[in-house]
């Protein structure tokens, strides 16, 4: 073991530590019929961490193996929702080491559906559904523990009820205004839960049928302004969030020019742009919302 | 333009140019209830090339931006299926330029459903479904015209039916023999059409339905096996396909060993490995095909 | 433009709009001997930007098209360091629109080196070196500006002089103590900048020489000592930095167990993991240094 | 074991199995100056398997896990270049197996380089070097043995000396001519030896100095020209080399209008696009090669 490094001027600050993207399948084979859970666990220690650091001293490091090994383990019992095996891990790791305060537990979870065949859907055959991914990220700081619930890579569009007109024009302004637009985006969504004992797989389903919903049948003046939509949706009809958080790239579909080649283009034929691309994030919360920072602390990408 | 660069010892062999993945997307908007098409298209020409290569001269060149233009401009008079837009694109760049002998016209398709609301599925509003990518390919030679339709990216998945046991022992086999594992798989899949005259979206859903179902419902001996029956599937019911191509990964999913933990695992637990991966690749053929290897040129990922 | 939505209770909070990705290549052709400069430009704007949300009311949009014209059209005078770059950016959109008072300008650089030739480097023609890109990230907030520089993907790997022992030892415990490991990363880190008058370059080269001196030199007892060394020694010779972030994967290499086949395995053959990978995170700060939360507010992917 | 699958119409045709991206790491530490190498290699076999596919009978099936195990074995005894350790597999598989009458192996190898410190380039320390990869592609068919070099992701960029000037211009073609542009593309290139006695490192590094020297300073007409330029003084230069295969995009760097803002813009910003791309491919052969297409099979993205 190294001697001490120390240094006048230099010091530890904020650190957390674990194993990330542990792939975790478990199947529920009680009756024929099986249950498939697909998750990706990502999990992160902090406490009294400094002398790892400082002097290679791994008396308090419960290694990140060990972590991946009580994944699995835990997961022996069952899982239930990405929230609830989150705040089990939380638990589990703040109670069995009287060094380890806190931490933050993520997973994202993969959807699957049975095969439909000529019989029904099938007992033990699934296929991927969809890009989109579920998240949970739930935070311990002590007893305080914050859940955070989320998707990413919905990707919606209409092709038209969007306009964008009346913005600044200036002498870098060269976009023209337009009365009717495909809108698309790729729906990231973060949002705090204010308690624990919840349905997290209904509430989820419904945050989710609204933020659709109020894309698909609001006009839109601004991708601004339907986040916005989005957003005091989910919060009228569900007291137990606090707030809510969106990162949504504007996926610019161009209308061609087709008028070199004699022919019009009444918003037919468009060209799906790759980069740049707009990028809307915003924040809508409870007007009697706490702010909770700890609750976002490495929540990453978004403002 | 420089003089011609000629070499005693070299010489130019196959060659093929043009634009690669132009993104499409198309709106159907005669009614209110619209319908979108969102491809990804590549042009490649093949023919009379040889002086742009060996002298810079670009007379015979069609460049690549043309391609492109061309591309949006056909997709004005609409589109169809992928199938039927690259076989456009290939008669009109045979028949317009008469140094352009063939080519290759590549599709991506993407899907999109509608956004269900309190009223029903939206007219315009929709959301990107399913990791899967529908594909074709047309190539002409001359005359000639190739169809090969494919799909990849179809994410599947069975808990039980599964085994492989038998297999070859000798001092470099550690691997276990297993009566009940898990299968999972990406499906890549290509088949060559023998007609052009076809409903290419009701043979591709077909195609996807037997596949699927294939997979779901046949006990797995090795995914060999359970490919080779997909194929064969496939080739029973439909006499306009000629032959099918697979490549497969065997995506593992292991065990998790929990007995240093004091747990059983009854199949319950599992490790989902990224790499490496079993890489299964087969043709499966009808009896009288004849072979056209000019329709799998360029067709890559697969033997 | 709708009426005004208003809920009694969910109200806007933080948000920031803008374009992102924006590439941008500069050449320098003043002498036969060009300079290339090739960036990668997101521009992010804060302000009194509610309306846009709240009514659709786009008169406070600077169009992120407009944005990305800005980009640009800067450009053409010259865009030197990423930091200064970043810096203009900043100051032209917050003087240009009074209700402008803050915003984000993110810039990744990508390197090129002249390619080699017989007769020396070349003037004109350059290759890609390397996988790891620049960053810098300025931020504003009225006058207040923050810059934070860093790198990422900065792939590392000492094949002895690490080890790890000593650690927490429990029921989840499995991992065997190593004496002699291999240890590989990929570098991410971000600094905080207290000035603005810097020699951008020679700084950001100096402390990407002493990560990699560091790593390269030290005995290593834990990836968290190791990322702990590099912070001090880049805080010790660097008064103009004030604190520097780190999120650096353990890039797991396990040694291969041949004994199966009668060999034996003296740390010379591994097998180099995926998923999951362990996850080391901390902040070294100089003692003295005033926390500065809205320079690290959107710096994403550190704790 | 299911009854034997049979099918009056259809029959299994070409097909190959095995495991890919095995990632083997090996460090020669006989003195305190390191060497380290990292390959990813893939190993598929071919021969009497119909069996496996048509009953589900195991018994000629080399597990892909043995395959695995037998590639880090075989690396105990030291790998060499990519090309050897791939003749060694093959020559491994066809020998050990009597059923395995051919196959296909394949390595991907990435680039390390000593990390630079005060005292000299580092004895164990190594950081990454470029992004590029180089390929080795070995295949068998019973006695004949068929070796395919490459590389890939070999991005370069010329910043003058390119023009694209005189091509086909009809209703299709709103592209101006262009007598100074970018020309920007990432080589993967393959390229077939006719011995295997070869001092495949020197080989390798002269064949990439000659495409790159070739790149720089000869003045480009079109892209297809200066791929053939690259080729032919590949051929030149390597008689051991019968033919190379070029895929290579066109990049393209627009220029960026900055008329709209009272700019000029002589060639000094650009727009590096993502998609569309130019895509350009050819083979380059000796006059007097004799076709091999079984050392291209399943060598993919190449026409």
């Amino acid at each position: 073991m190294p001697d001490n490094t120390t240094s006048d001027i230099a010091v530890l600050g904020e650190n957390q530590y674990g194993k990330a993207e542990v792939r975790l399948v478990r199947i529920e084979r009680e009756t024929p019929r099986h249950e498939i859970t697909d998750f990706n666990v990502s999990s992160q220690l902090r406490g009294d961490l400094d002398a790892i650091h400082t002097d290679g001293d791994n008396a308090h490091c419960v290694a990140t193996d060990s972590q991946k090994n009580t994944v699995y383990s835990l997961a022996r019992d069952g899982v239930g929702t990405p929230e609830e095996f989150a705040l089990r891990l939380g638990e589990h790791f703040t109670s069995s080491y009287d060094w380890i305060s806190g931490g933050r537990w993520e997973i994202e979870k993969y959807s699957w559906v049975r095969i439909p065949t000529g019989t029904g859907e099938h007992d033990h055959s699934f296929v991927r559904s969809g890009t989109e991914v579920r998240t949970a990220v739930v935070q311990r700081d002590g007893d305080d523990v914050f859940v955070v619930a989320g998707l990413q890579d919905l990707t919606v569009l209409k092709s038209t009820a969007s306009e964008f007109v009346g913005f600044t024009r200036d002498k870098y302004t060269t976009l023209a205004e337009a009365t009717d637009r495909i809108l698309a985006t790729d729906v990231k969504a973060r949002w705090r839960y204010t308690r624990t004992d919840l349905d997290f797989d209904a509430v989820f389903d419904d945050v989710r049928r609204l933020m659709l919903e109020q894309f698909a049948t609001q006009h839109s003046y601004a991708l601004q302004q339907t986040l916005y939509q989005m957003g005091i949706a989910v919060l009228e009809a569900h007291p137990e969030i606090a707030e809510i958080k969106f990162s949504m790239p504007n996926k610019h579909h161009f209308l061609v020019d087709l008028s070199p080649f004699g022919q019009d283009n009444p918003n037919v034929v468009f060209f799906a742009a790759d980069r740049p691309y707009g990028l809307i994030e915003a924040t809508v919360h409870r007007r009697d919302a706490t702010p909770e920072p700890r609750a976002w602390a490495s929540v990453t990408g978004f403002c």
